[in-house]
């Protein structure tokens, strides 16, 4: 399909249109939480009117599944090659993401810890995405310590599947710790020590 | 002061209302969170009028932390002496509180979720009472393994600050993922396995 160059500029103010949209969306849900947050404090915070974000996104269950995914694809980018990889180099960039969460998008993690408590009834309209969500990571973190269990890395006596299960509960635990006090808890060196626990190699 | 028979009749029947509004409210804020749960479905749940509620908590704020309250009342029965005991009386009392949260009143441990998710944002009702509450359960865990590590039942190179973080993140943790599974997930299974871990001693 040939694209005239103002067409080409009209989708690529959508694009832009839409991240500015979902980074309103962000601080706004983060705040107030999914149910109580409404379109139009997030409208008022890009900017634009109600129709305009209408525009975008058809409903609110449109623009938190689009916030979702956003985070999603972020996460896949700073993982990149380590999921191929597997094993220590996975459960490294995990950490990694982790880190960068705390550090850079504060207001995202506490979207992110609200909206997975939330969601937990069935009847929320993200409940299905983090019920796969869950399964999905937990499977990928699995298979990474079977290969850290493979290499003789891991501690004896701890399973693979008990690992991934600990790491996840331990990034949402100490998320919501952190969540209310920041200046005490540090997320990252509380999860890399706790997952030193189960290495017999430094992580 | 002496209270006629007919005004202690009208005291028990207010503690017996209260208490009956307060089962309302779990059923109702578990399913719809603290946001979007409304006083109207409470009352309609526990079969009064919406002034009838209103006549025993002024405001939603008012009925959240009643609930909270009642929680951590049964929380303390539950516990009971073990709080006295320390060490690892304490820690076992804590898991026997997981596994009843777990089997008796999974809609609470919904409720409780969803909340202390909620509520670390600053503007949340319920925010003083949570960040209150993690650091007064932090430092009775701590001070139990501390006694644990003094009997010399903490396995080496384990800090007793550490092990309290790393012991409420996993109760957390753990319990979003099983409120997302319940049927694959053994909140009590997992949290002991991962407490044996950190003990030289049976658990």
């Amino acid at each position: 399909m040939v694209t005239s160059p103002s067409a080409r500029g009209e989708y690529t103010k959508s694009v832009e249109r839409r991240r500015e949209i979902i980074a309103a969306a962000v601080e706004v849900f983060s705040v107030a939480g999914f149910h109580k947050g409404s379109l139009r404090d997030v409208a008022k915070r890009a900017g634009l009117t109600q129709a305009g974000v209408l525009h975008h996104f058809p409903s609110k269950n449109h623009l938190v599944k689009a916030v979702l995914t956003w985070r999603d694809e972020q996460a896949r980018e700073a993982i990149g090659d380590a999921a191929r990889v597997g094993g220590l180099t996975y459960i490294r960039a995990m950490v990694g993401l982790v880190d960068a969460n705390q550090r850079e998008t504060p207001e995202l993690a506490e979207l992110y810890a609200v909206l997975s408590a939330e969601a937990t009834s069935h009847s929320h309209p993200a409940h299905d995405y983090f019920a796969e969500r869950y399964a999905w990571v937990l499977d990928a973190v699995q298979t990474a310590f079977e290969d850290v269990a493979e290499a003789g890395h891991l501690r004896p006596g701890v399973d693979p599947p008990d690992a991934a299960r600990w790491m996840l509960a331990m990034v949402d635990g100490l998320q919501i710790q952190w969540l209310y006090s920041r200046k005490s808890v540090d997320m990252t060196v509380e999860l890399r020590r706790f997952l030193q626990t189960l290495l017999t190699v430094d992580l």
